[in-house]
C-alpha cells in the first residue's frame, strides 16, 4: 500500500518565503510530506514546473443575489470552472443584505446555492442596513457560523452605508470579532458628478472614469481608515487603484493600525483609456474604482513591494456584454450610470500578476505566493489550511509553468461571461494543473470535478484581526453603540 | 487748518512686514500720512507703544439668531464694546439659514440688527440648507450684496450639512466667485460616540472632548480638502485644533490646492483638562473642536510659524454660564450634550496672541500684525481698506503697550457674557487705545462710540480666492450640479 | 524751502506686504514720509508705476579675489552699473580667504577695492582654512566690524572645506554671533564622477551637469543641516536648484531649526539642456549648482510660495565668453572641469523674477518684493535700514513698469561680461528708474552714479540668526572646539 | 536501513511563512523530509517545542586582527560555542584591511584561523584604504573567491573611509557583483564633539552618547544611501538605532533604491542611560552607534513590522570589562574615547529577540524566523542554502521553548568574554538544542561539537544585490573610475 494517495513529483515548490526542490506526498486531500523523493498511487509528474499554494481569491462575486430576484450570472459551477482554470481552489465570495431586511435568511440561501460549488468557499457578509436586529443579534450568529468577514461599501446604490452604519458595522464587528472589509467612494461625491456629466450630455462609457477621479477614492479611505482608527476595529480596503489611494494606508501603517490594502489584476493592466474604445466596447472595462494610467500601474508596483498592498484579488463581478444575457450593452439610451459596473477575473488573476510581476522582474516568486494565496488565507482565517504548502495543509496546488506563453482569450478564462477585458493580452506563465484536497479538478485546461464537491470554510477566530486596544480616551463605545 | 484732523505720533508704527518709527496723519477717517513728525488738529501720544492695525476678527458669533426665536445673548453694542477693548475694529459674524427657508430675509435681518454695530462689520453666509432655490438664486444675490463668504457645518444639529449639500455649497461658491469656510468635524462619529458615553452615564462636561476625539476633526478636514479639490474652490478651514488637522492643510498646500487654516486663541492656552475642573466648571470651557493638550498647543506654533495656519480669529460664541441668561448651567440633569458650545473670545483675542506669541518668542510682531489683521483682511477681500496701515487704508488702529502686564478678568473682557474662560491668566502686552476709522473709541479700557457708527463691510471679488482652474478630466461639474 | 530734497508722485508703492497709493518723500537720502500728496523740492513722476523697494542681492561674486593674482572682471564701477539698471541698490559680495592665509588681510583689501562702489554693499567672509588662528580670533574681529555673515563651500577646489572645517565654523559663527550660508554639493563626490566623464571622452559642456547631478546636492544640503544642528547655529542654503533639494530644507523647518533656503533667476528659465547646444555655447549657461529641468522650475514656485525658499539672489559670478578676457572658451582641449562657473545676472535678477513670477501669476508683488528685497535684508541683518518702503528707511527705490516688454539682450545687463545666459528671453516688466538713497542712479537704462558713492553696510547682530538654544544633550561643543 | 539519520519528530516547524505540524527527516546533513510521521536511526524529540531554522547572523566579529598584531578575544571555538548556545548556526564575520595594505594576505589568515569554527560561516571584507590596487585588482578576486560582501566604516579611526574611498568601493562593488554594507556615522562631527567634551572634562563612559547624537547617525545614513544613488549600488545600512535613521532607509525604498536597514538587540533593550551606570560600569554598555531612549527603542518595532529594518544581527564584538583581557576597564585616566567600542551577544540576540517581539506581541514567530534566519540568508547569498526549513536546505535547526524563563547572565552567554551586557535581563523562550548540518551540536546547554566542523560558505551572486540599472543621465562611472 502505497503511503499517499498522490505525490507531485519533481517540481520546484514555492512557498510565501521558500523556494525548494521537493515531492509532495498527499494522503486524504492533505499534503502530509515533502520531501527529496516520495512514491504514491498516483504520481503526477512536476518537472520543470512551479508548485504553487493553489489560489485564495478573497474578492468575487459570485452567483450573487439580485434585489429585483435572481443572481448574478456566474453561478457555483461556472465560476468553480472559471476558478480551477487560472489555478484559483478558494474564494470568498459575498452575502448580500437587502435594506429592510436581515442577514440570516439571505446567508442561508447562499450557503444553499453554494452547495453547487467546486472550490472551496466562504463568504463576506455584507451589511447595507445596520439596523439593532442585524447589528446587535443577527452579526453575531452569523460570525459564529464562521462567515467572519464583513463587507460594507461606503458607495453605490442601493448598497452604500452613511458613517453612521458604517460605525455601527464596525462596532459591530469589534463585538463579535470579525473583520470589516471597505469599498471606499465618496458616495455623494460620485452622485454629483454623474448628474453634472449626465445633464452635459456625457454618457459614454468613459464618462464612468470622469464620475470618480482619484480624490473620490482617497477620500473615503482616509474616512474609513479614520472612523476603523475611532472604533479601534482592524480592516481591509479593498481594490486600491492607485498609490495616492495607497499611500493612506501606509501613514495608517506608519501610525500602527491594523489596516490592510487589496488591489486587482485590472489596476496593472487596464486605463482610463480603455473605457474610450470605439463604440461602446469602453463598457467592458467599467469598473470601480475606475483603472486609472500606465503610471498609475506602474507605481502601485512600489506598494506591492512595500507591503502597503499585500494582497491581490479579482474582484470578478461580470457581466455579459451583449446577447440574451448581455446587460452591459443596454440600449440606444445607455449612459454610463446605468451599465453595470465590474470585470470578470477569476481565471485571469494568477496568470496575469505573475506575467507582469514575476516574469518583468517587478517581484519574485514568492512574494507572487504571498499576494495571491498566502496572504489572503492568512488575513482572513483561511490560514493554516489554506494558502501555503507544507504537511498538514490542504492539498490545494497549482502546477506552473513559468515560461509559457499565452494569448488570453475569453474562452480560456471559462467563466460564463462573454467577454474578458484582458482579451489578446499576452502572458508569461501559466497553469498547467490544478489540484484541490489532492483531486486533480484541472489539467491542460480540462476542469473535472463534482458540483457539491467545494467545501464551506468556517473561519474561527485568530490573531491577526483583533483589535489593538488603542482606544481614544480610553474609552470604547462599541460596547454601547 | 491742520493738516490731519488726528495724528498718532511718536509710536513704533508695524505692518505685517515692516517695523518703522513714523507719525501717522489721519483725515476723513483714513490713514493719508507716514512721516517722521506730523501735526494735527487733534494728537494722541503713542510714545513708548506699538501701533498696530486695527484687529480684523473674521470668524465671531454676534446676535446670531436662534432656531426657536430670539438670538445670541452678545449683541451688536456688547460686542463692539468687547471688540474695541481688545484692540479689534473689523468683524466678520454669521448670517444663518434655518432649514426650509431661505437666505435673504435672514440676512436683511442681520443687516437690520447690525445698524446698530460700532464696529465696521460683514457677514459670513451659512448655509444648512442647499436646496435650488439657494444654491441657484440666492446665493449669487448674496455674494452680489457684498457678503462674499460662505460658510458649512459639516457637523452639529440642525446645521450640519452631508456630502451633498457641502458640494452643492462649494459649486455655488464658485459660480458666484464666493468663499467659503468650513467647520470640519464628522457629524455621524460625534452623535455615536455621544449616544455610547451618555448610554455609559457619562454626562460631564469632561466628556465632550472625549465624544470628538482628533481624528474625528482629521477626518472631516481631510474630506472637505479632497471635495475642494474636486470641484477646484477654494476654501479656508475654521479653528484647527492641532497639528495633527493641520497636518492635512499642509499636505493640500504642497500639492498647490488653494486651502487656508485658522485656528483661535483657545487652542493655544486651554486643553481637554480645563474641562474636568470641579464642579460644572468644565462647562466654561466647552468648544468645538475641543481643545487638545499643552503639548498640542506647543506644537501649533510651528504651524503658524511655517505659514500652515496664518489666520487667529477669535471664534467668539459665548453663552453666559450661570444666572438669568445663563444657558452653560442648565440644571441637575445636565450632560455635555445639551450645553451648548462656544466660548467667549472677542477681547481675549489679540492680548493672548501677542503675550503666548510675542512676548515669549515664539513669533515676531510682524507676523502677529499678519495673522490678526492683514491676513484676515487678505483672505476676506477687507484688504486693502482694512488689515494694514498705509495710505489709503482706514484709520483702524491699536496703540499697544507691549510691555504691561495684566491679569484677564471678566470684567476687563467688556462682553456681556457672565465669565471667560482665561480668567486669571497673565498677559504681557496690553491695548491702551484703540482707533477706528479716525475715532478713538477706546482709551484705557473706556469704550466711547456711538451704537450704529460701524459699517457695513461690503465686498467685491478678489484674486485670493479664485479656482485655480485644475479641475478632474478638465470637466467643470459646477456648471451643472 | 520744500520739506523734502525729492518726491516720488503718484506711484503705487508696494511693500513686502501692502500696497498702497502713495507720494514718497524723501530728504537726507532717507524715506520721511508717505502721504496722497507731497511737494519736494524735485519730483520723480510714478504715475502708472509700482515703487518698489531697491534690490538687495544677498549672494553675487564682484570683483573677487582670484588666487593666482587678479580678480574677477565684473569690477565695482560695472558691477554696480549692472545693479543700478537691473534695479538692485544693495549687495553683498564676498570676501575671499586664500588656503594658509588669514582672513583680515583680505578683507581690507576688498574693502579697499569696494571703495569705488556706487550700490551700497557689504561682505560675506568665504572660510576655505579653519584655523585655529582664524576661528578663535580672526573671525570674531571680522564680524565685529559688521561682516556678520559667512560662506562656506562644500565643494569646489580649493574652496572647499571638509566636514571638520564646517564644524568649526559653525562653532565660531555661533561663539560670535555670526550666519553662515553655504555652497552645497559634494566634493568628493562631483570629482569622482568627473573624472569618470573625462577618462571617458565626455568632455563638452554638457558634461558639467552629468557630473554632479541632484543627489549630490541634496546629499550636502542634508548633511549640511544635520551638521548645523547639531552646532545649533542657523544656515541658509545657496541655491537650491530643485524641489528635492528644498525639500531637505522644508523637513528641517518643520522641525523647527532656523535653516533658511536661497534659489536663483536661473533655475527658473535655464535648464540642463541648455548647456548641449551647438558648439560651445553651453559653456555660457554653466553654474552650480547646475539648472534641471523646466518641470524642476515649475515645481521651484511652490517651494517659493510655500516659504521653504524665501530669497532669490542673483549668484553673478560670470565669465566672458569670448576674446581677449573672454575664459569660458579656452582653447581646443578645453572640457568641462576647467571652464569657470557661473552666470551674470546682477540686472536680469529683478526682471525674470518678475515676468514669470507676477506676470504670469505665480506670485503677487507683495511676494516679489519679499523675496528680492525684504527676506535679503531681513536675513541678513540690513534691515531696517534696507529693504523696504517706510519712513526711517534708505530711499533706495525702484520705478517698475509692470506691464512693459522687453526682449533681454546682453548690452541691457549693463555688466562687463560678453554675454548674457538670458538673451532673448522676452520679459514682462521693467525697471524705469533707480534710486539709491535719494539720488536718481539709473533713468530708462541711463545709469548716473559717482564711483565711490556706494556705502558699507557694517551689519550689527538681530534676533533672526540666535541660535535656538537646542542642543544635543544640552552641551554646547562649539565652546571647546 | 533507516531513510533518515535522523528525525526531528512533533515539533511545530515554523518557517518565514509558515507553521506547521512536521517532523523533518534529515540526511547526510540536509533536510529530506518534512512529514506528518518520520522514523529515522535516531530521534530527537520537539513535542511542545518551536523548530526554527538555525539563526544566521550576518553581522558579529569573532577573532578579527588588531591592527598592533593579534585578534580580538572571541575566538573561533568561543564564538561557535556561543552562537550553538544561543541557536545560531551560520555567522558572517569580517575579515579587515589595515591602511597602507592589501586585502589578499590579511583574508587568507582569517580563513586559516576559521578552521577551528565549529559554525558555518563567511566574511565580509571590510576596506579601508581603497587603493587602486584594491579596487581594480583585489576585490575581484576576493569576490571571485565567494566573500561577496564588503563593509565599509564612514567612522572610526583607524577604519574609516571618506566619501571618495567609499564611492571607489561602492563602484568596485557594482562592477564585481558584491554586496556593500556600511557603518553610518559621521566621523568628522564625533571626533569634533569629543573633543570638546574632553576638553571640557567630559570623560565618563556616559560621554560616549553624547558624543555621537542621532542626527550624527542620521546624516552619514543620509550620505551612504545618496552616493549609493548615484553609483546605483545596492546597500545595507547597519547597527540602525532609531526611527529617524530608518526612515531616511523608508525614504529611499519608497523611490525604489536597495536599501536594506538592520538593528540590532541593544536598540531594543538598553539605553543611552546604561552608560550613565555608577563606576565605570557604563563602559559595559558603549557600542556605535549607542542606543538611545526607551521610547525609540518601542518605535523601532514599527520599523521592524513596516519591513524597514528587516535584519536583526548580534554585532557582537565584544571586550573584557575587567582582569588580565580587560580592556573596557583601561586605568585612572581611562576617557570613553580610548574605551574599545561594542558588546557582546552571539547568544543572547535570539533569546532577547524571541521575548521582546513575539512573547510580547509584537511580532509573530514567522517573522521572528524572517529577521533572524530567512532575511540574513537571503540577502547575503547563503540562500537556499542556509536559513529556512525546507527539502534541500542544510539541517540547521534551533529546538525551542517558546515558554521557558531564563534570567540571562554571562555564563550562558558562553562566550569569552568576561560580562553580557543583558546580564538579569528575564526572557520568555529559550533554544533548548541546536542543529547545525544534521548534527546535534548543542543540548540543554552544553555544546558539543569538533573544532574544525564549520564550513565555509562560498557565496555566488545572486538577483537580490543586482543593482537596478538607473544611474544619473545613464552614465555608468563605475567603469571608469
Amino acid at each position: 500500500m502505497a503511503d499517499y494517495d498522490l505525490v507531485v513529483r519533481g517540481g520546484t515548490v514555492v512557498t510565501a518565503a521558500d523556494t525548494m526542490r521537493a515531492d509532495i506526498g498527499i494522503r486524504d486531500g492533505r499534503i502530509v510530506a515533502l520531501a527529496g523523493r516520495l512514491e504514491g498511487a498516483e504520481t503526477i509528474d512536476a518537472g520543470g514546473l512551479l508548485v504553487l499554494p493553489g489560489g485564495v481569491d478573497t474578492h468575487c462575486h459570485i452567483e450573487q443575489l439580485q434585489e429585483g430576484g435572481g443572481a448574478d450570472e456566474e453561478s457555483w459551477t461556472t465560476g468553480s470552472t472559471a476558478c480551477f482554470a487560472g489555478g484559483t481552489t478558494s474564494v470568498i465570495t459575498f452575502s448580500t443584505q437587502f435594506k429592510g431586511h436581515g442577514i440570516l435568511e439571505p446567508l442561508a440561501e447562499y450557503r444553499r446555492r453554494a452547495q453547487q460549488a467546486m472550490v472551496d468557499y466562504s463568504f463576506h457578509q455584507i451589511i447595507t442596513d445596520a439596523s439593532d436586529e442585524v447589528v446587535w443579534r443577527q452579526i453575531p450568529d452569523v460570525v459564529a457560523s464562521g462567515v467572519r468577514s464583513l463587507k460594507v461599501f461606503l458607495t453605490y446604490d442601493p448598497l452604500h452605508l452613511d458613517d453612521r452604519g458604517f460605525l455601527r458595522v464596525l462596532a459591530a464587528a469589534r463585538r463579535s470579532g470579525a473583520f470589516v472589509t471597505v469599498h471606499c467612494e465618496n458616495y455623494e461625491a460620485i452622485n454629483w458628478r454623474t448628474e453634472a456629466l449626465l445633464k452635459d450630455g456625457r454618457t459614454a462609457p468613459k464618462y464612468h472614469a470622469w464620475a470618480r477621479p482619484r480624490m473620490i477614492e482617497r477620500e473615503a479611505t482616509h474616512r474609513a481608515i479614520a472612523l476603523a482608527e475611532l472604533v479601534d476595529q482592524p480592516i481591509q480596503i479593498f481594490h486600491v487603484s492607485c498609490s495616492e489611494v495607497a499611500d493612506e494606508i501606509a501613514r495608517a501603517r506608519a501610525r500602527g493600525l491594523k489596516v490592510w490594502g487589496e488591489t486587482c489584476p485590472q489596476y496593472f493592466v487596464l486605463s482610463a483609456s480603455d473605457m474610450d474604445r470605439p463604440g461602446f466596447e469602453g463598457a467592458k472595462f467599467m469598473c470601480s474604482p475606475a483603472p486609472r494610467t500606465a503610471a498609475d500601474s506602474e507605481a502601485l508596483w512600489n506598494d506591492i513591494r512595500a507591503g502597503t498592498l499585500d494582497i491581490v484579488s479579482s474582484d470578478h463581478s461580470g457581466w455579459s456584454y451583449d446577447g440574451a444575457r448581455g446587460k452591459k450593452v443596454n440600449g440606444a439610451d445607455a449612459n454610463f450610470r446605468d451599465i453595470p459596473n465590474g470585470v470578470p477575473g477569476l481565471a485571469a488573476r494568477l496568470p496575469i500578476l505573475f506575467s507582469e510581476g514575476v516574469a518583468k522582474g517587478r517581484i519574485d516568486v514568492n512574494q507572487f505566493v504571498r499576494i495571491t494565496a498566502t496572504n489572503p488565507a492568512r488575513l482572513f482565517g483561511l490560514y493554516p489550511r489554506k494558502g501555503s504548502i507544507a504537511p498538514g495543509f490542504d492539498a490545494d496546488l497549482v502546477l506552473w509553468d513559468p515560461a509559457r506563453k499565452t494569448t488570453l482569450t475569453n474562452a480560456l478564462m471559462q467563466h460564463v461571461i462573454d467577454y474578458t477585458p484582458y482579451e489578446g493580452i499576452e502572458v508569461t506563465g501559466w497553469p498547467v494543473a490544478t489540484i484541490r484536497r489532492g483531486a486533480v479538478v484541472m489539467r491542460d485546461g480540462h476542469v473535472q470535478a463534482e458540483p457539491g464537491s467545494g467545501t464551506f470554510l468556517a473561519r474561527g477566530g485568530y490573531d491577526m484581526i483583533k483589535p489593538r486596544g488603542v482606544l481614544p480616551d480610553g474609552f470604547d463605545a462599541s460596547r454601547f453603540a
